[in-house]
């Protein structure tokens, strides 16, 4: 991105218009250069991650384009949160339809803004192209730890104690309830229950208060994008160790309780399905109390759900102790 | 990205089957997790560029998949020439149509490894996801320099002499040769430099390897991605400065040469036609001669086209010394 003074091309204009306010570590440049630097801090890692939303495949077209800069971030603020890294900033790539106008613009850049603002994120350059398909939103985002010490999936050992962050499901069902407006009352939710569900699929809420916590208590750690059985059991194949969680201990917000409540089948799809943006971590046993403390002084919600065994395969465990057999493990694209 | 031991997801086998061979560097853990780390080298800065390139509109959907990959990773590594900078590697975000097989990954997979090889810019990480739009590349490129020395578009100073590397035009000319496949007959152009101009659109040759000589001698630099005039116009911009170039100094190879002399309008195509991706660069007067020492022993053709002076504004001189009127002087997808 460039931003140029007399604003010859449309590009240009939008870049200095939109986004070079958002620019605003000295490395950016203003957006008036073909790149940017950033002095990495002495004695740390750069810890690096890229993801992508797509309008008709992880937001709605007509979702608030506040809400798509927001999600676009957030979905790899996560990743930066469950790595224990704190985030330096981003870059954006940014691919619009003909109808994108200045209103989408001028709201997308706004909700770029305010999340750069919240999470110390500030953008450090991109790219705008015209896209004869939907709206593609790609973000590079970069943060540091110091040198060594990135969480990483690998590291899990027996005896660990699994914990997640916040509750999970709620963003599995706040999508089917978007998909099929007659839910809310099939599933007996209040109207409150049901904007929380909705919510929580339009916007993450990404746990990076917890990131410190983590990188000085996990033995492993990862965000839950794609379902919690399904991630988790990612963590443990990488971690080459095996584990039982009690599915009655998986935190649920009250809106998800009414929900499996009405429809006892929907604690499948709180265990399987997408987009919660929590975090799964592992602790071993004698750092377990200060884990739970640093989360509380965090302000970040987190609950234990189990332990880590040796072996192979993650067992969610009924209240009979019998393991919940899922009918669809994992949420894929592919 | 993620590989996956048991290959649950098709996505994760996907990554594990085309991806994780080009992971090379430690820090990618192979792609066995949620983000990639790097140890910057010690007093280095980070040098970040993204660009992404959309099928239909930067490539043709039929071009082979190993030259997308390689436009993707190059019109990167261009701006990272430009700026002086080492190539570290690179996060990949990929969105594919349904219609993306296995033959059309196997080729774009094969384009990743020769020039992640080529450029020493393994892959760190990376996201794929289906889309109902066209094939969309973004890449996020990371480079280093020693701390400070990013060259910059501000920088040029009245009395430097401006340097372009290559030939200009080329890939201009090469895509209207494509999308008129009677252009080379009227132009009268020998199969060869039909080829040559195709190929040089089709796959852009960035001069990475002059980055050290830039670093060490240029006052400003950027890479031309929209046409020499268009671009060049910018960096006098955020230098505030002006420049007189000697339109018949600015090198264009055999086939340009015999295109214009067909049809002397295409000049202008040379001059302001986008996807050169080489080098324009202003060296102060006493560095001049050892620039072009330093870009010979690098093997990389530079030409010096004219000198910056006070003021505002870069005129292209005709051979009668009045400057040329271009109807359309810079690219702009908007």
């Amino acid at each position: 991105m460039s931003s140029d003074h007399d604003e010859r091309s449309a590009e240009d204009k939008l870049i200095a218009r939109y986004f070079a306010p958002i620019a605003v570590h000295p490395g950016a440049l203003g957006l008036s250069d073909d790149a940017a630097f950033i002095t990495p801090p002495p004695g740390h890692d750069l810890v690096l991650k890229t993801d992508a939303i797509i309008g008709g495949v992880h937001f709605f077209t007509d979702d608030a384009p506040q809400n798509v800069a927001g999600k676009a971030l957030r979905v790899n603020l996560s990743d930066l949160a469950a790595k224990g890294a704190r985030p330096l900033g981003f870059l954006l790539s940014l691919a619009l339809p003909a109808d994108i106008g200045e209103r989408w613009l001028t709201g997308f850049a706004e909700g770029l803004r305010s999340d750069a603002v919240l999470y110390g994120c500030p953008l450090f350059g991109g790219d705008t192209d015209r896209t004869p398909g939907p709206i593609t939103v790609s973000v590079a985002m970069f943060g540091s730890v110091p040198e060594g010490t990135m969480v990483r999936r690998a590291g899990a050992r027996p005896g660990d104690r699994v914990f997640v962050s916040g509750t999970i499901g709620d963003a599995a069902l706040g999508l089917a309830v978007r998909k099929n407006a007659n839910l809310g009352q099939r599933w007996k939710l209040a109207e409150a229950q049901r904007q929380f569900l909705l919510s929580r699929y339009l916007l993450p809420q990404p746990r990076n208060g917890l990131a410190e916590a983590i990188r000085g208590h996990a033995s492993a750690a990862m965000d839950i994008s794609d379902g919690l059985a399904g991630d988790f059991a990612k963590l443990c194949r990488t971690s080459r160790v095996s584990a039982a969680i009690a599915a009655a201990r998986v935190p649920v917000s009250d809106a998800a309780k009414a929900a499996i409540a009405a429809e006892p089948a929907l604690l499948e799809t709180a265990l399987t399905g997408g987009d919660d943006y929590e975090i799964v971590c592992t602790v071993p046993p004698h750092k377990a109390e200060s884990f739970r403390a640093a989360a509380q002084a965090a302000k970040v919600q987190v609950t234990e759900i189990g332990a880590v065994e040796a072996g192979e395969g993650v067992r969610f465990l009924g209240a009979d102790g019998a393991a919940l057999a899922f009918t669809r493990p994992a949420f894929s694209h592919f």
